[in-house]
């Protein structure tokens, strides 16, 4: 069953008047990039968190995704990232928030794991990121026309205050990867540009350690995506662990049962979960969530709304 | 039972060569009038969250401990606080990170409750505090020289890597409260300045709800203070709750299991928790935390060391 590795690239409404076929085959295309681009570490006998970083740089460089490049602007028209990895092994973890500048925030991130650190935030995170030699890459190299359009189309209805019409990327968009390697280590990694037009500052549930991104070789392996904000009050990936911990739980349970209590106090969104014996799970209450598994036999299987996976 | 307030002002080895009996006698009042700060909220019939509240300004005021006044400094000479508050009743959570203007870190943490985020950091936060109408001090207000001369004394030490000589509010400050109203709602805050000599940027546990503070009327209202990476890695206050939920375990087991489990992979430090039925526990595995405790009979008990709190 394993090595195993499973990604998301956001979820939520998955609005029909924004998506074509032509668009639907990219996302698939970028999904199917990462999957294998996180599957060769694995087939070579690497760990699950170098499979994960992999995974995450690759939906990070897509500027499809709302990750690194292709990042959505704050409502003061910049683009802060947050991104968090965790090692199941040890539950060494690492998270920076409120950056713009290296060129793969995950990287960022990593470095802090490495450190006596788990969490940066801001000008402090960026000065570690220099003295670490994480790689940097100019402002323009991130900015996308599609996203700024997005953020005044946003300030407009603001000043309209009219009806919410972001998309789900706009809304939910987060990447992320769980993995199982050969040896039954599990690894989250998550990477973010938050909501269009989010506060300057605001933090979601992807560094929060427990909230957004957990890993811990005992349960499981989680990273979410969804409203934040509801992640973060349910300690929605740590809370899957203790059930599986606790209660005996297989992860479908744990993860089925928190992802539905998530929906029913408001918290749309979706995540994905893998445990130690290669066991996936991959629940959303939204109307979509893209995402993808790759397993030993090498194919990689994607979907974005209730469908099955399709190779 | 009910109500009740307990809080704490740090953890840590308590070094015999910084403390003597004048300066005991300091820490024992400062607690003391925390106490009574949110014990006269909830003798008014006043709400956890406002108690928690109120206690927790009075220890930020207090330039004995490591919040607000009185916040240790980072490596680049500057004080960076976090905050954060929960409510049981519906997990409403507010926190601040990497902020230096609110006079009270712990009311930027209530503003950010009342709003739709749950996390804001650094410029952001301060913009958003000052937008919600936060009261703010100059930053001469938050200086004492006894941490900047322990800032210099810790730059000093780097310099000639020599023993880690900082004391254990250096190390280990944080203020918190928790509380059961009468109407058994649970809440719990926390606000700190972190460690000396911290790197510019660096966020502990204090802000991460599910590991250094955490609130939820159903198991559990945790306010830690101790190595924050590992209350991190531990997710250890919502660990307490989940031990309770689903295990069954009393508030005082699970409390100390997790505060066990903690000392076993080297994160020191302890917490104050709070139940819907009004029971406290106060563990630690360092040698001493700073602890005070206030029930129905108005009587403030506090203690240091691992002596039966007094009156």
């Amino acid at each position: 069953m394993t090595p195993i590795l499973a990604i998301h690239g956001g979820a939520g409404t998955m609005r029909a008047d924004t998506m074509t076929p032509a668009l639907e085959a990219q996302f698939h295309a970028g999904l199917r990039s990462a999957l294998l681009a996180g599957h060769v570490v694995l087939t070579k006998g690497g760990s699950a968190v170098d499979a994960v970083t992999q995974a995450v740089m690759a939906l990070e460089d897509d500027p499809l995704f709302n990750a690194g490049r292709g990042a959505v602007y704050t409502s003061g028209g910049l683009q802060e990232m947050d991104a968090a990895i965790m090692d199941g092994r040890d539950r060494a973890a690492g998270a920076v928030a409120g950056i713009l500048g290296p060129r793969n925030p995950i990287l960022a991130a990593c470095a802090v794991l490495a450190s006596e650190h788990v969490m940066l935030q801001g000008a402090g995170a960026l000065a570690f990121c220099r003295e670490h030699g994480v790689e940097f890459a100019p402002a323009a190299f991130f900015h996308t026309d599609k996203r700024w359009d997005a953020l005044q189309a946003e300030l407009e209805r603001r000043r309209l205050t009219a009806a919410d019409t972001r998309d789900d990327a706009a809304k939910h968009g987060t990447v992320g990867a769980v993995a199982c390697d050969a040896a039954g280590n599990v690894a989250a990694a998550t990477s973010t540009g938050g909501m269009t037009g989010k506060a300057p500052g605001r933090i979601g549930d992807c560094p929060v350690f427990g909230a957004g991104t957990w890993a811990d070789n005992a349960t499981c392996a989680v990273s979410a995506t969804g409203h934040g904000e509801y992640f973060i009050r349910h300690a929605a990936a740590h809370d899957i662990a203790s059930r599986m911990r606790y209660l005996g739980e297989t992860l479908e349970q744990a993860a089925n049962v928190v992802v539905e209590e998530l929906g029913s106090i408001g918290g749309s969104g979706g995540l994905i979960a893998v445990d130690g014996q290669g066991h996936v799970s991959l629940p959303f209450n939204s109307a979509g969530m893209y995402r993808g598994v790759i397993g030993v036999d090498g194919v990689a299987r994607t979907g974005i709304y209730r469908e099955t996976l399709v190779a």
